[in-house]
């Protein structure tokens, strides 16, 4: 990866200025290259360096003619994107998808015929997909490929990843939907990745993710930052899970539309907050008591994790604008002295494309790590 | 580490030999074991590789011979320790300090004296160490060596690394107690370190740490894990930082003392859990909400870390047998369904000497890391 955007940055680029550059030994930058160039990412060209010394040949990569698919699987959408090595979306096509629909095997078929169809459109052949990353919400396996479990999409131990892979022909990789987000809302060079970026997402559910040097940390079983079912209260309300006072009884969608339902009939958090801009005080109870635990959650993060950056997100925060000012005002409460100014908390950047972003750079990530060009 | 750890698993071994155990290319290897010479830790022995191909020098280590001193300093004791390659402490030496001689020049002077103390008895030669591993509590920097604070000690921004190196002319490096702790419990074999290890530790304070194949976690700041001052209730008990409701006002000794001596005066954890055997209902009560707690705190910690193991230490648990098998059982009423059977609980297998036998292998590993060779 590392070789790969020093390529990308400095191109066109010799191995040995590549060598220098990263401080590797020579042979190894050269192995890499090897790799690089049978796997079609790079290509030497017929510059030869000017310095001093024997002449080498220059290497080159083609960003825009080298693609990702990133994909992003959700209860009622599917959204498909090209995304090229500079981590844009050069094209891409969603899908509203029926909750009747919901079968494993439907959704792969469409994913598959939404690649095709975008290729088509554009004109792209299809050896120019490097492969297929996939964020779903959930439980994922990374290693078989496997759904182990997602309640959002209602699938337990499914081998999705082989089902795209039988129709597509691609190298597919799958991942849970806010680790492949955390990774495409961190930077895309590998060189500027010296950093630790944690993402506390929330909405229907509650969840973590942490980016550290650019990798996805996940834990023993890529189960790591699952948070919603931390505890906060030994003795608190019962949760869907079964346990008592987990986070995610604070400050989920439900928990809250929970609440509002015992004063009057509520059935969107969207028509909860404008009942709390029309001056209703209960209301503003429920949300205001939401944003503290989200400011909780920020420094539980920031103490177990002692990120650099905290990207808030979620449809609780993208839909109402209010929220992450009087989220991050809050926290300034909860925060312990030694952590002030060590983080920066931020929204995302990407919006609705990160984990489309962040999935497209998951299979790069894979196919360089793994030598999926060996499958 | 790796390379260092195959010479000493299979010496006699020839650089060919580990290139293949490790998968890396001969060059490569043969680089960083010039490095390893260069420092005295490897030796070429006189003996030849017996199979096809050119014969190849065996490469040797003497475990015994290269030592690293690791030291834990605390509010009230100095512990020194000699420690070979394969993290057996082959000598120590411990210091009672009064609370009054806790400067930190007068604390150095100490630690060095009794380094050369101990060499002296051991009859060992100072060019036999390789470096000084100090642990203690509070926040550390790392790169400086400079004690940033610690609430223990009474110490804020000491250059407490260079104090004690000006003294000795050894490479110093110091660390925060529970992160060389989670080190020093972690396995010694870097092969074998493929393992996610956190740490609580429950007494005076609350702490965790994080070592994963075979690193520190660290976080931005060297702050990661400080979980004493995460948040359980934002409404709770004001906690000596100033905020509410922090983690350590529910499980520190001092808070449970200070709920004791509302019922009638006792002075230290020890009278209280006599007081709980002898029958008193409020005393089981205030040890049963403290275990409550711990067992929350481990569900916390699994739902952020997903660790494969996690150690409980500290005084709370070690000073008192019932705690760990009472934690253990609580515990299960807290952790979420996907967590279960992810992780194992155990206690320190080093005890009272896991702080030094982590500082020790931290020196070891930051000499081999940074080159500190050329200080």
């Amino acid at each position: 990866m590392l070789i790969l955007d020093m390529v990308r940055k400095h191109r066109p680029v010799s191995r040995a200025e590549i060598a220098k550059l990263i401080r590797m030994s020579p042979t190894s930058v050269g192995r890499i290259v090897n790799d690089l160039i049978e796997i079609g990412l790079v290509k030497e060209t017929d510059q030869f360096s000017s310095g001093v010394g024997r002449k080498a040949t220059m290497l080159d990569i083609d960003v825009q003619q080298i693609l990702s698919v990133g994909v992003e699987v959700d209860r009622s959408v599917i959204q498909v994107g090209l995304v090229d090595l500079d981590g844009r979306v050069v094209a891409e096509q969603h899908h509203v998808i029926e909750r009747t629909a919901g079968q494993p095997g439907i959704i792969a078929e469409k994913i598959a015929g939404m690649i095709i169809g975008l290729a088509d459109t554009q004109g792209i052949a299809a050896s120019k997909f490097i492969g297929v990353g996939i964020g779903i919400p959930g439980i994922m396996d990374t290693i078989t490929g496997n759904v182990v479990f997602s309640a959002q999409m209602g699938w337990t131990n499914e081998p999705f990843a082989k089902m795209v892979e039988a129709i597509i022909n691609l190298p597919v990789v799958l991942d849970n939907d806010l680790k492949v987000k955390a990774l495409g809302e961190s930077s895309i060079d590998a060189m500027s990745n010296k950093e630790i970026t944690a993402l506390i997402s929330i909405g229907s559910g509650v969840g973590s993710a942490l980016v550290m040097d650019g990798k996805i940390y996940r834990g023993a079983n890529n189960i790591a930052g699952e948070i919603g079912h931390s505890t906060i209260d030994p003795n608190g309300k019962l949760c869907e899970c079964g346990k008592r006072g987990c986070l995610q009884t604070y400050i989920t969608d439900l928990a809250m539309l929970q609440e509002a339902n015992q004063i009057k009939p509520v059935s969107s958090v969207n028509e909860l907050f404008a009942l709390m801009r029309a001056g209703e005080a209960w209301a503003h109870n429920i949300i205001d008591r939401a944003c503290t635990y989200i400011a909780v959650t920020i420094n539980n993060v920031v103490c177990t994790y002692n990120p650099d950056t905290i990207i808030l997100t979620g449809d609780f925060i993208e839909n109402h604008p209010e929220v992450f000012e009087t989220v991050r005002s809050k926290s300034k409460a909860f925060i312990w002295e030694p952590f002030i100014g060590t983080f920066e908390l931020i929204r995302s950047k990407h919006g609705e494309k990160s984990v489309m972003v962040g999935a497209a750079k998951l299979v790069l990530q894979q196919r360089l790590d793994r030598g999926l060009r060996h499958k």
